[in-house]
């Protein structure tokens, strides 16, 4: 394929342009859906009927953890499964001309925590100016839209991608990426991905793998009378939580040997993200448990990693008196997953890097994010370029979350253009 | 009343003796009411058709929180109290001779903890050798069926107390103290009260007050990638308690303001008790909350410490940045209770002196714990006096309580002959 006419440019900007109000309101409605772990089910069903009712060949399944356990990218999980759904729909060319293209979003967001500091309540997505706020509008439902509108805007112009399309709606990718894993497991492939995650308006060169971690602490603690602060379970923790920051520290202290992280601040972040122990305010608590994430450089194996987070557990656990006789529990309950470096000079990002300058008239930059992403099953395992790459927000994960709904409607503009050019055109 | 003869000693003592594996019985069915805080209710309906069933007139009522609300003892409360009942069984004489008494003892237990690290399960008591085991079994249900049996022995030589007597079993006492002061406000009064608590064969001369507080932090975290150990609410929530520990050291160093208590090594212990903080491991936690317990000496009111607690609270957040702006909120929960000193020389003190010596052969001797007691009810607020006394016990609050069988016969042997002493006897 070759580059798009600025003729044809413009008329693919002014549809995504003439359908946004639209799709803004679609984000809306999926954003009203509190697609919460365990809760997603409702919104994949939305998302389903919406793809069917625009032509998508539909397919819908639970993810298998028997299909997947054994895969290098699974992570263990502790929950059920059966309403952990994963929705694709597909639209096929009448001739296979172009070159095939999955889209890829996340239907799952992460808890609201209080709901008393929110500005307005979290599910019911309110419109001030260019923001849209609402929990999952930013991470990532104005992405889901954002794939299926740009598709649209083709669509009103007559036109369908020559090639094969997947939209994929994922569950799983705040805590596991074993949504996404699924995809790959049943078979879907393509020539490249794109996955509209709230980068701020710009594209991931590399990313940090991400662990997940209980510690759990538990033994028989002394009597009030005799509680130092050795002795009780939750200030046990306590130690061992400020054992995880130096270990952070000094995984931090390495990045010189990982290309892409030796210029971050602090690549590595350790996060405590959920506690809770002990029964009872006058009883010496027993037991305490701790949820954490942690980041690890891409190419450094899961495995490898949290072999040196035990290690180093119980290296220190022996100095604390209420741990040596009793040492912790460590649960890999979560995100087991490696980073990935998009490697430059590929088809792909050279057509992101058009479409972005006619969608946004200024030039693309990429950048190296600590965080977890989807695109890492894409680029270790589908050896499929993945552009992770979308709008500006501010608060993912935190309070009022917020998309900017200008950016968002410059990436619909460039996914359109990237459809065009990437898989071509065939008229409908 | 005089001493009582020493046969009249050795016939309650052998009655005693003869009515024990009826009394172990009784304390091992009562020991199967799970009687946790909310829970008590099933317990003491049991305890109301015993006593009925014994000849006690009966009054059950549920704790009245606008009944006591104003009382300077009540402690603040955040549960439901519709279920919480108190039970009282009254014995009177045909001719009211004697000195009145109030036999006191609790329903309610404390959680059990994992259930796992219990050798047998906390609410099937189990009887090995010397020990019977289960939550509660010492604190306090054997003492509740010692108090019982004591007037049971007794019946069976044909006799009565000629005083009105009191068989009181109230809720509460492991949290706020709110039972035994219901008894108060609806009007229980005598000229003495005992309360089998497991003080291992021992007389309580004074004791602490206690309080409860949770403290909650909450504010706006900051992203994950910039989250040092200050900006986030469970690290946060830690510096708090690590202050509160500080706190516990400066009261300790008063403690030669303090007649009972200068001798004791730590007379002042806090216990952070229970935790629970955020909502997600890869989001940065906003909110955390911990339940605490500390002692404040006698003479303290507990208005007067909980300004102190959130004084100091206050004074250190200022210098944490994520607390400068989100003040922690400190929530009086509980215990809001005084200690009390049981005054040296009373005539109830003499006569458990008397009756000890002839049921253990041993002089009887006091001790300061540091702890709560409902005796402050009695002492401080129903200028009666308590004598908090009771059987051998191991691991209350802990695994595997267990409490001495023949440590409990004694002191059933010794509140009965205070019965006999203090109240006289009448034949039936």
């Amino acid at each position: 394929m070759s580059p798009l006419s600025q003729e044809l440019t413009d008329r693919i900007l002014a549809a995504v342009d003439a359908g946004f109000e639209d799709q803004v309101a679609f984000t809306e409605e999926l954003s009203r859906f509190p697609s919460l772990r365990g809760q997603e089910h409702t919104a994949q069903d939305f998302l389903f009927r919406e793809m069917q009712a625009r032509g998508y060949t539909m397919d819908r399944w639970a993810i298998d953890v028997e299909a997947i356990r054994h895969h290098p990218g699974f992570s263990p999980v502790d929950v059920d499964y059966s309403n952990a759904i994963n929705v694709v729909g597909t639209l096929r060319p009448a001739e296979e001309k172009g070159r095939s293209l999955i889209l890829n979003g996340h239907v799952d967001v992460v808890p609201t925590g209080p709901e008393g500091m929110w500005t307005s309540p979290p599910f019911a997505p309110r419109r001030d100016g260019d923001w849209l706020y609402g929990r999952g509008v930013a991470d990532m439902k104005a992405g889901l839209a954002a794939n299926i509108f740009a598709v649209e805007a083709l669509k009103t112009l007559g036109y369908r991608p020559a090639a094969t399309l997947y939209q994929q709606s994922v569950v799983e990718e705040e805590c596991t990426g074993n949504g996404a894993l699924a995809c790959l497991q049943r078979g879907y492939r393509a020539d490249a991905a794109i996955i509209p995650e709230p980068e701020d308006d710009k594209l991931v060169r590399a990313n940090t793998g991400v662990i997940w971690f209980r510690v759990r602490v538990e033994g028989v603690p002394v009597h009030v009378r005799e509680a130092g602060a050795g002795a009780n379970a939750i200030e046990a923790a306590y130690e061992l939580i400020r054992v995880l920051r130096a270990l952070e520290e000094e995984w931090n202290a390495r990045k010189g040997d990982h290309r892409h992280f030796e210029d971050l601040d602090h690549p590595i972040n350790f996060n405590v993200g959920k506690i809770v122990g002990g029964d009872w305010a006058s009883s010496v608590p027993a037991w305490c448990e701790f949820d954490c994430r942690i980041a690890i450089y891409p190419g450094t194996r899961a495995e490898d990693a949290a072999r040196e987070i035990e290690t180093h557990l119980r290296r220190v656990s022996d100095g604390i008196p209420f741990l040596a006789n009793n040492p912790p529990q460590v649960i890999f309950n979560g995100f087991f997953a490696e980073g990935y470096v998009l490697e430059e000079g590929s088809a792909a990002e050279e057509t992101l890097t058009r479409a972005h300058m006619a969608s946004y008239r200024k030039p693309l930059e990429s950048f190296v994010t600590p965080g977890y992403l989807d695109g890492r099953v894409f680029v270790i395992y589908g050896e499929t370029p993945c552009l992770v790459y979308g709008p500006y927000s501010e608060g993912i994960h935190g309070f009022d979350e917020r998309v900017s709904l200008a950016s968002v409607k410059r990436v619909t503009g460039t996914i359109a253009l990237f459809i065009a050019e990437w898989c071509g055109l065939e008229a409908i």
